[in-house]
């Protein structure tokens, strides 16, 4: 932590913020400038913590506090030694050079719907299948996901095509029954920061796929793998799935440069959501492609046997029929950057 | 709904459209101008929903689907007759021409803290109590709130000044401990959009304070009151607390246009918290004036004996012992638009 | 500037850094914490500035670049002693405990409108007179103002009811024209970035009013008022007439915070455009009483004889009729911030 | 336009909008729906401006006005038939399959280094050279570019290499000086709504380059573009260079969904510009690797040959001797979005 003292700052005020911090025990320095006086507490992430407590932004004479060290530990790049985690995932490589390409409808619908969507999807190279039981939505007046009777038919696609599943828990009532089905769970957007939700998945020990909140900032983001970490749990998998910004012209922006940086920050594998940032089909193969460039562990895509005919987020759908020409452009997008499709080498 | 057609849109693509909107029972009438064709569909809100889920935006031909009736109803300002709501709690009226300042400290953190500000509070005219007992914090690292135990200290501080209680719950599973204390649940802006959380302090039907999203919208804002409202409960409170921007001079922006905005658009009344979204005491009275002239119903404010010592967020806290001077500048800028304190009216 | 080090950083990687820094004449001062290392280098902003022209952030084993001296010097709080300046214009003052309300047409249409509107707000307490000659549009194909016969009208207003001009200037070759008849020239938001206007209009020795950008950082606007005062040129007063941000339910997030905020930051005169931030005439009043509570230092805001019958901006400007009663309010908010209308003091 | 009624209007509101549309000539068409109308006026896109004009959102009745019609012509897809456009520019074609590559230094510092980075990306297959001679700098105390003589400069690298050159215009009383070297006319994010010099450089007739302001929408960026095609000027270039959100892990956030949404929306060609929205050479590869994959017409990217002395931007900038690897990086991605490099085709 640096504490910059106002140029207006007494020699009394300086020596205020010295010796509290010196009181939780950390060591403080200071750097006296020509103008401002600069006082500096860099030890462990813990005496961080402990400083950052002290609320010295509020004493006389303090200009600001800049944070030194980061705030998370277990999700840090450093924490395992600068080099990629490569998770496993029933078979399936994600991370590293292994891209994954984890496709399905949005929400689960019908046993048709969900049969004939896993098994396009299996047949293009997908690494999982994905599908929503639980859905969150806006309104209280639209569908809100089959439920358990969802879960058993991702159950029956999995059976099936042998692809791992991926699906959302929203609610930490619903851990048990989810957990007897999902290979990974998904925790949404509008739960990021759903802290008892995070702690529940860590515990579970399941590997967990957290989307970003629509206006959180990638440290906020780390903060909440660190949750998961925390208990234990090394199998995060973080996902890109647009930000919200004053632009109109579409639904969200995706936050492409989110992958690059988060790869220098953290050692977790970084996949892109491309259908709900888009909101409109003509904008994922795109968006995919730009992704998969940029260096992305994967893609986490929504595909449809008949889109017009889906009961949510139709417009966003990939067409099924449609679906291994578009894994074959992912798959040449992803070569540029360095990776190939974990499905095909673990075939 | 209005259905807007591309120039290049053919007359199939017109009849189309008229087909889908017409099979699920809505009227369709096309309006042709030179250069494109509209299709409007405007009944009821249940329409709405039905054509909302066609997901039209993706059919040929068309350019965009505009909405035409709001999403949310029993939140509307037309639902109470264009009325504003005035609710009772404990005796304090919120709404209308009353106005309730709202202050505590942010974390209950021991008997002796939440006494002696309960006092001061109750003093100086304020209307409830506030203090959390769960706390979400972004850090798993950071202390979370004391609990069992703060819900105690804070049904001790009601017990002695009569103020009525409001805290935070953050997970399903603890609504009844809280709901023996509480007078009004507030939802953190983390947890607005937790729908199973909302869906559940609605059947409660205990008076529910909403903070908003950090990048929410005020229709997302009222979509989540309204998961509250369908559940029988119409006891909502409203609260800005800041939105997240670009600007990183301060904490957050405190979006204060949302006050005369939110009046046209619902009956429920509508509190600000300038101290989460300043970050900074000296911030605090500024942004409270302008929240209380702008026509605000009251003011949800951080107070505390000895901010220095506070184990979190002491920085924007105000000190107890100024907060008689406060709450007397906040009467004069809550008068010139029109309100009058509560507390005066409820002694 | 402080360098934050990596921790990885090797001794030859700090040693790099030093190296460089004291290659431009500074002292650097390195701090090693347990997990990383801090290279300070406080000396005057000069120093900073050659410091950050080294690029250190792309030298390896560089973590980030932390500035600690503020970019801006005459616009500084502290340049003037840590007290807010006072602009006397035509006999009117801004700042410290004078509230200038500068009100006027959106646009100079004719003579009628022009006089009916200067004469209304004269009467009602106004400090300087505010109209538009030259508009920027974001269309091509919209009105862009009368140019000269505007000012011409702005001139006779001004003889009239001995209100002192404020008017916008968008290009270097008008700023002859316009000098003759301003008595303060605006900078448009639009514009705030345009260092070519902001230096000539510093080099003029007119008082200025920059508004800021519309995602313009209060740093940027610090710095683009910089540019006018390098000049020579110490009237400068700044503007905030909101930020664009992800909320779509009214125009502009007007930034109140930027009021308590630019006040520790510099001792320039801050005003506030409520108009152009609402977009709507409802919520012109309550935006104004906020801004005042909140301690502006003046409001710039728009009226019109006859808004329905307006070129531009008809929706957002107040009705003649009503501004007096306006006024009175808007002078009961100032109030309660301390401030005092100008134009009683100069009356 | 739709003129969306309020449900508690009255029969004379209604009838007030429907006489206010067909005074200026317009037809008006109302659409009853249960709960509100909806009046229509959807004719040409002169009509559009002219009930834009009359500022129908502020009366009596009127809930919002939603616009129909775009309010760009010259730079809609439409105008060209749907068909993109291909510009040529010194014998390099841009746009439809054709793929520029753009590259240069930040600012022309000397002849040696202006020489010697020409060579560098005339060697890798760069399609036109940029440097800037005159520089947007945010603070007064910065840089601001050779001027005159770094327009000389360009000119002898444009003799040498053959290379069209790219380079700002700031001031419109520099035109003349700089169409004597520019093939392009580059105009900054800061002044994309500079309208004065948008109309300016239309005249002149050379092509240009315009960067989307930090907070631009794709509209607005759009509507600067008709500034330029109003003129009777065809050849204009859009560029995406990074908006200005909530995230502070890096300096913009590139917006590459801006370029599937331009395509849709017009026929100009659009290039991404990673340096300017990454701040950071290590983010520079991936961000061109994404841009090139989601379809854009080109990319212009900073080089020089000693960033680590560079004077402005030094981080930001690839290395000279690393630019023919990122060049041969760059045109694999853009194969994947099936264009191919235009220095190939003119060679």
């Amino acid at each position: 932590m640096m504490i910059v003292m106002k140029p207006t700052a007494s020699e009394a005020d300086i020596q205020a913020v010295i010796d509290k911090i010196e009181n939780v025990g950390s060591k403080a320095h200071s750097s006296r400038g020509e103008e401002v006086t600069v006082i500096g507490a860099i030890g462990h992430v813990e005496d961080e913590v402990h400083v950052a407590e002290l609320g010295l932004e509020a004493y006389p004479g303090v200009d600001r506090v800049v944070p030194i060290l980061k705030p998370y530990k277990l999700a840090s790049k450093q924490f395992n030694h600068g080099k990629p985690s490569v998770l496993e995932i029933g078979g399936r490589r994600i991370g590293g050079e292994d891209f994954a390409l984890i496709a399905g409808p949005c929400t689960v619908e019908s046993r048709d719907q969900t049969l004939t969507t896993a098994d396009a999807v299996a047949a293009a190279g997908a690494a999982m299948f994905r599908g929503g039981a639980y859905k969150p939505r806006t309104s209280p007046y639209a569908f809100q996901g089959l439920g358990q009777e969802g879960l058993r038919l991702l159950a029956e696609a999995k059976a099936r095509t042998g692809l791992p599943i991926v699906t959302e828990l929203m609610d930490t009532r619903d851990i048990e029954a989810v957990a007897e089905v999902a290979d990974v769970v998904q925790i949404g957007a509008r739960n990021m920061q759903n802290y008892t939700l995070l702690s529940e998945v860590g515990r579970s020990g399941l590997p967990v796929l957290i989307k970003r909140g629509l206006s959180s900032t990638l440290e906020e983001l780390l903060m909440a793998a660190e949750y998961v970490l925390k208990e234990g749990n090394e199998n995060v998998i973080l996902c890109e799935r647009g930000i919200r910004t004053f632009e109109t012209a579409y639904r969200f922006t995706l936050d492409l440069t989110a992958i690059p940086v988060l790869k220098e920050m953290t050692h977790l594998p970084v996949v892109v959501d491309p259908s709900h940032a888009a909101g409109r089909r003509a904008l994922v193969t795109p968006l995919s492609l730009a992704a998969a460039a940029a260096g992305a562990d994967g893609i986490i895509v929504e595909v449809h046997p008949e889109p017009e005919e889906a009961i949510c987020d139709g417009p966003q759908q990939l067409r099924a029929d449609e679906f291994a020409a578009y894994a074959a452009q992912v798959e040449r997008a992803a070569a540029v950057a360095g990776k190939v499709f974990t499905a095909a080498a673990a075939g």
